[in-house]
């Protein structure tokens, strides 16, 4: 046991003097990197055009498609050895008239509650829904209530995010079951329509849209579904304390149309040494169509586009292929992320490592690691080169929903992790828009992805004795 | 040396085991400091009424003392052991009309610039200041283009915040001197004002105001100064490369007044082991004139407040006497912090610590602090306290300019480092306001001070040996 130790800690010592050794050109390229970044970026340039030109982006419409041929062109222009689309058909639904709805507090008195259909939801009837209303804190007490109770009504699914959560995205995952399950499960008590409070932290008038799913309900049993700002959902909790018979009107002319060719864009660097093994850096090109999608995906698309810039702007020449994909459709289908991963699967190739940005354009922290233990110590052993940025947090777990589908082997998954005290502030909201991006918490996380990318590429991840192998280099 | 090796090992794991039997409690008990921020935090409230119902505090007007009035009333709702008031007199400066400026771009042809007086400035002649301009990079410039250079010109200081400083405090440190000491050297030259780039990294149409000083400079020879938006900079910069005998006017009725009484607003836990060791939190009361001094420095102010009423509200008895000091006059005088150090070396008063909380209401990252080797790593020892708060970041150096006064001896001067990338947007600006702030931003820097306030009151910071007396406390 004690000879294993110090073998361990011989083992241990050795690769801290010759990281030692390299950690200088380290330090210095990866200050370049950031340097690059922040005085001469693209990011926020093309965030811009994303954002005020071409606008939201939802899958299926117009704004997709001007994002799918203004990347490509965007990325044609840096140069790269590659450029090309990858052909994936999506999923199409369109809002239609702008949704209403409001509550009845007496007769002839009305008070309108501002409401956006979910992402799926079919319409309601064209004369619009009106029925009582009955309040639960989450799909377990749709049983507790029982048919009785919610047939021919309106389930209003109140439970909030909460505030406890540091990590704000724990508390998105502790409430997003009403949206996205809330109808299927309603429709199976005999409600006639679903109305779900926004998964914001904040109190204000902004409806937050997202994707929902009526699973496998018989398309005759589907319900319309739709979202309540958080100032609107303690109103009408509020009312339904003094009046619990209260009427809710509301009505959604949204639609469902067949399928529509889309496409994920994907610009590469071919490896000077390891062609054939891929490493992609991504983020999505669909938003929701109520904003302009700046934080959700915009960021992530434009950094991501950014790393393949950085690292040819410093002279870098990558020995792996490095992949910008941008993926169609993750909001409301994931089309494109299981698409790029079957193409990847039918053509055996072999990725090592996938990154993804799609927690918004704020300051960057750090990562969120899917790995095994050898490739975790060995990106930890990289940590103090990121100081000097305040990037601290690397933790396992984590890498995103498009690149999740390439899950598996040796494959190392990681997700970029900024700040997220704001992000439901915007997220799938009005005002997800270019002017809540900060151009320097931008051009950092970009930053700090091409800096990653870097490292990975130049050490591998394999095992650590690779390491030694490729110090040289 | 071995032997000494081996006994610094032991007094360190021995350390380290005895934090342990203690974490569980503090983990606990900052979890629950953190969660009374988040879920019934005052901060926000009272950030809202100095912000929204009191507005704009510069030293010297009636919206300063309301402050005073109504935080001090605050203060005494939360049931402090002491709440008083110390008087102080600063300075006063008022704006007066609205700024103006123009360059003649051609005959009978002028183009307006967005300007504001720095504090501190005299008033143009009535009939404002008409002059050529010359654009310098900083004041060392001066020397190089000397007297017969300048003479009778207005100085127009353009050197901008670097953008490549991770931290923002660093860009504005780089470029602050133009601003502070910009007409006091350009008079001794012969100029007849001073225009100076915003200190701000974004390109906007907002000037940030801020002191400066003549210094000695005799009253005749003393030249009104303004800032001049980032936009107007580039676009005034511009124009003199094409036309360097450009005419700039601009019209300022600045004034400086009588100094007039106000006060410092303090409250206070009487210690219940040690009374006489005072730690201090604060932030200031006063702010720019030109927005509603949200994040400068509202949010310190309210903070600081928050760490005395969640230290009462968690059932925490501390130990020694812990104070809020709202201290006055911090942006053109410094008077408040000047007096307070000296009150409490005139009492002969034990202050063993102080936090300050003047960088923003932005997620709080953690601490710069000024020690000694031993209070450091005491410090250091309860980072992993912090850990699941995202508070990483304890550093050497720092504390704040109110604080800083009381320097000397043992004393730790500690001061919050929230995420800077955003702060310069907003600092001296007419939109440094509330809507600015965060909500969930501010409630964790205000739990993220009354966390380490516990930690020093409880444990003590004298030294290591200290430590081991008071564990069982």
């Amino acid at each position: 046991m004690r000879s294993f130790y110090i073998a361990f800690i011989l083992l241990f010592s050795g690769i801290s003097i010759s990281a030692q050794t390299n950690s200088i050109d380290d330090s210095l390229n990866i200050r370049k990197i950031y340097d690059m970044s922040l005085l001469n970026g693209k990011s926020y340039a093309w965030l811009d055009h994303l954002s005020n030109e071409i606008g939201g982006r939802l899958s299926g419409s117009h704004g997709a498609e001007q994002a799918v041929e203004y990347t490509k062109a965007e990325l044609e222009n840096l140069g790269l050895d590659k450029v090309w689309l990858q052909p994936v058909m999506v999923p199409k639904w369109t809002r239609g008239e702008r949704e209403f709805a409001y509550v009845q507090t007496a007769p002839g008195e009305t008070r309108n509650l501002n409401i956006t259909a979910l992402g799926g939801s079919i319409a309601t009837p064209a004369g619009g829904t009106k029925a009582k209303v009955i309040e639960v804190q989450g799909i377990e007490q749709l049983k507790e209530y029982g048919r009785e109770n919610i047939e021919g009504k309106i389930v209003f699914y109140n439970r909030p995010m909460r505030a406890d959560h540091i990590q704000t995205f724990e508390a998105y995952g502790g409430c997003v079951d009403q949206r996205y399950s809330g109808a299927e499960e309603a429709a199976k008590y005999g409600a006639v329509g679903v109305i779900v409070r926004s998964m914001n932290l904040r109190m204000d008038d902004l409806p937050h849209t997202g994707a929902m799913s009526y699973g496998d309900l018989p398309n005759d049993q589907r319900i319309p579904a739709a979202a309540v700002s958080t100032n609107d959902a303690q109103y009408l909790s509020g009312m339904l304390k003094i009046q619990n018979d209260l009427d809710l009107y509301f009505k959604m002319s949204c639609e469902i149309h067949e399928d529509v060719q889309s496409y994920n864009v994907i610009g590469e660097i071919t490896g000077s040494k390891y062609p054939n093994e891929i490493m992609i850096v991504g983020g999505h090109l669909d938003s929701w169509d109520l904003g302009d999608g700046a934080h959700d995906d915009g960021a992530g698309v434009v950094q991501s586009m950014e790393v393949l810039r950085l690292l040819k702007e410093t002279g870098y020449e990558p020995k792996r292929s490095i992949r910008v994909v941008l993926f169609m459709n993750e909001e409301n289908g994931l089309r494109g992320g299981n698409k790029y991963a079957e193409v990847a699967k039918l053509k055996s190739e072999d990725h090592v490592f996938a990154l993804e940005s799609d927690a918004g354009g704020f300051t960057p922290r750090g990562f969120g690691i899917t790995a095994n233990d050898t490739q975790f110590k060995k990106i930890l052993s990289w940590k103090r080169l990121f100081k000097p940025y305040l990037i601290h947090y690397f933790e396992r777990g984590g890498g995103g929903a498009d690149i999740n589908p390439l899950k598996g082997g040796d494959m190392v998954l990681a997700g970029l992790r900024p700040d997220s005290q704001r992000y439901f502030d915007y997220h799938h909201a009005a005002n997800d828009t270019f002017d809540k991006v900060n151009k320097r918490e931008l051009e950092l996380g970009a930053a700090t992805m091409t800096s990653l990318i870097y490292l990975v590429d130049k050490y591998g991840l394999d095992n650590i004795n690779n390491e030694t192998v490729e110090m040289p280099d």
